[in-house]
């Protein structure tokens, strides 16, 4: 007997479809939102519905946004020509929230996976060839994470953007993260921060 | 600047007050949600929707169900005369994939906490002693957690159907669950399960 009404589970199904979150989680979260006020799983199923209409991608650089150009890209007090590429839009937020980076953004969305056809042509590399060129770019700070497949993204992009006259391409600092004991951090970590150490 | 659009925010907060989700996971679900076909979001946010519509409380035992009385109350197959108590709809789903208990439910709806303000008034309480006069109930099996308001609240109940004449009021079994190593059995649950040791 199925004890499970069909509702509670199409929900239950729709949770297990997310990333990370297995039948227990989904249980729990489909039950908690039917032990809730209607209107709290009346509000979320409306800001769900309406998601893809009010959200757009960026035509210059593919991030989310409710207006094209976004609201990075139309604010004149960044520096045009100096461009951010990150993998996905959560980097892009990750970034502005230090607060240090005042140049513009590029969104890949997604990194080179040759066993998943992820190739360039999948990414928005193109675009941000085209835009290196029209836009008078001056320095690319690729920040993909350093991962393998971040850093092999990283390397091809590096290669391809050899031929573009004046430009400076560079990437991320790796090292200790604030915080961090010494005696916990993984070893290619510390001997990258080793050859990579500064004047104190 | 808000470089989150207000759609997305949105959402993010909608999964923010879900149980155990935090600020980075409720991102991350929300930007998978926006990468995925816009009509995963559209399915998940109808279900949503309509969830609260679909499913409504059994009168007699008190589970969600999409009928009233629901599937359970309604077999006849099942022994009306030896009900399962538990907290909430979700440990119904746990007894029942074990496919060993074949009685009906009763659905407290919370366990006993009177910091929270809630007493035997707020739980399904009165409505399980007529059920068990009105029903010629003859076992109350009391499968509420085995934490400290579970415990109190078992506790409570036991006491008051003490007076119901020719009841038999049962607790699920305390012991070591299968497949643990002993070593790493807590101490009380080892206590009790050599106090309740069985004839091999």
């Amino acid at each position: 007997m199925n004890v499970v009404p069909q509702a509670l589970e199409k929900l239950i199904d729709d949770f297990k479809r997310l990333p990370g979150i297995g039948q227990k989680t989904a249980t729990r979260l489909a039950l908690h939102l039917l032990r809730c006020p209607a209107e709290e799983a009346r509000t979320m199923g409306r800001d769900l519905a309406g998601l893809h209409e009010a959200i757009k991608l960026c035509s210059n650089c593919f991030a989310f946004s409710e207006h094209d150009p976004c609201d990075i890209c139309g604010d004149n007090r960044r520096d045009p020509a100096m461009v951010c590429v990150v993998e996905e839009s959560g980097d892009l937020m990750a970034i502005e929230k230090t607060g240090v980076f005042s140049g513009k953004y590029h969104i890949l969305h997604g990194v080179l996976s040759p066993m998943d056809g992820i190739g360039p042509d999948e990414l928005k590399i193109e675009a941000l060839i085209k835009r290196v060129h029209r836009q008078q770019v001056t320095e690319i700070l690729i920040a993909t994470s350093s991962t393998v497949p971040g850093e092999a993204t990283a390397a091809y992009l590096s290669n391809r953007l050899q031929g573009c006259s004046g430009l400076k391409v560079t990437r991320l600092a790796c090292g200790i993260p604030i915080g961090m004991d010494i005696k916990y951090a993984d070893e290619l970590t510390l001997g990258r921060a080793i050859e990579a150490r500064k004047k104190a």
